[in-house]
């Protein structure tokens, strides 16, 4: 790994990500391993670094983090910074962990009209990475536990709202009566009727999610089903939500990019198109392109990449 | 207890209560027992039974019971009637347990304008309980669990619609990241916050879940708020959501009438007080005069008080 010119890590709540990036920013090497935040115990951060990144880790090659690593949970707090946030902000606020050559990126912060805050830390790298070479303004999704919706364009990020989608369907799967009438199998029919329930004029959350219970009862809903309803129940609720929250910024009509693992992406690249609303797929390994960006502007590595 | 004309009982999932009435409807004994249907093991509903009304438990004694007891997991299933159900329906429609006195009243099931099932089991009977004597139209809140309000008269139960407010408190409090945020105190300003957000215009459940998270991150919100913040979110989006079903059923401006545990309910007053609506808290037990009203309408007491 003579190459390296960056360690990037993508360093998460339960597992952590490391690649390796050559002098044009291509990953030549890559690395997981599930010692995520939650799992690193009494502080050993630093031991866990060294056992992610082995013999790439030395002092005579920048390393850099996104994530809960940088959270009051993480190695050492990286402040939030305000949203909106050019790249060159971000990238002139990293954080040095004492005694090591890694800097880590800032989370964003970012309030609503009525003054409540929103955050997000990680996913700003991965939108740095998958921002399109146009420069336009688009909406980028990011869906998981905290789903994330976020208005950006060359400059950086303008404006994001989170949704609990992933992990509200955790807790009614795992805990609710609604987890107790599910089957183990998939129904794609009973995700598309999810969905479509809570796209409709006056749905309500609170109220539709005793219809997962109701049509179970009613023997409309086969067990199997019962899941990919409750999912296309919540994804249908984030999409509504989101595209009213983006009507607001002005920007329902925005081409949206999804960012993240296929298979999830390619769910709510289905749920949007129920919804009228085309998504394309964003690269694989947006956090290393993003991280790679950001120590770009940060002067770490070349901005310029040899021909 | 020779005053005893009827043996009535509340049988719901977790506990059971039942209530010794005289020839005039009034109670004369009182018994509650942690029998509720999840709790008796074997189908031994005979012996729970026994167990909870003892001497007053007689051939002699007509024995009505609602709630879970008529579900499919109960002792004998009382089969859903359809709403809009008049009382004189309903009370003709009484499931005889085999070989003992007892009778139970059937659920309801309404199907709203897609044809999605909603389903109560006891709920219809506390309707009947706290119905007024004026006879008008009116909206019927039973908080809970799964919330109910309803539109009752004179004549019976028109419409109804659930909310899954208490489920998703308790999954959320007890397994969610907002939960290990929450300390045990409570906060009645951190409630109205809550409440207002979700009443707020283009409030959306899903995104302002994460707003405890955020809120408490930034210090807003102290730890022992954001249990009493939660609450408020799903209330105030219980009470929104509602708000907008009464109002396709026409009735925005009708009388609210809160069924239920006083607690709870002056809780629930006091969020519709912020949402602009006066409720008025219906009659303690009821169950009690609900099961009275069905048993007269069913012949098996008098359905003219003696002077």
């Amino acid at each position: 790994m003579t190459d390296t010119r960056l360690l990037a890590i993508d360093w998460g709540t339960s597992s952590a990500r490391a690649y390796a990036l050559d002098a044009r920013g291509t990953v030549i090497d890559e690395r997981s391993a599930p010692l995520g935040v939650q799992r690193v115990t009494d502080g050993r951060f630093a031991d866990a670094l060294a056992k992610l990144c082995g013999d790439a880790l030395s002092t005579r090659v920048p390393a850099i983090a996104c994530g809960m690593i940088g959270s009051r949970q993480g190695w050492i707090e990286a402040p939030y910074r305000d949203c909106p946030a050019d790249i060159d902000a971000i990238a002139g606020a990293l954080t040095r962990v004492p005694d090591t050559p890694l800097l880590i990126v800032p989370g964003l912060i970012v309030r609503d009209a009525a003054g409540v805050p929103d955050v997000m830390r990680g996913e700003e790298t991965q939108i740095i990475g998958a921002l399109d070479d146009s420069g336009s303004r688009g909406i980028y999704v990011l869906p998981g536990t905290h789903s994330k919706w976020a208005i950006a364009d060359a400059q950086g990020i303008v404006n994001f709202a989170s949704f609990m989608t992933g992990e509200l369907y955790g807790v009614l799967r795992e805990h609710s009566i609604l987890g107790r009438l599910a089957g183990d199998g998939s129904d794609k029919a009973a995700f598309d009727r999810g969905v479509e329930t809570s796209l409709r004029g006056g749905a309500a959350l609170i109220h539709d999610l005793f219809s997962a219970r109701t049509l179970a009862l009613a023997g409309v809903l086969a067990s199997d089903g019962v899941g990919d309803y409750l999912s296309g129940l919540l994804v249908g609720a984030e999409i509504a939500a989101a595209r009213a929250w983006a009507a607001r910024n002005a920007l329902d009509r925005a081409r949206v990019t999804l960012v993240g693992e296929q298979a999830l992406c390619e769910r709510y690249a289905h749920a949007l198109q129920l919804a009228g609303i085309d998504a394309t797929q964003g690269p694989a390994a947006a956090a290393a392109r993003g991280l790679w960006r950001i120590a770009q502007r940060a002067g770490l590595v070349p901005s310029v990449v040899p021909s």
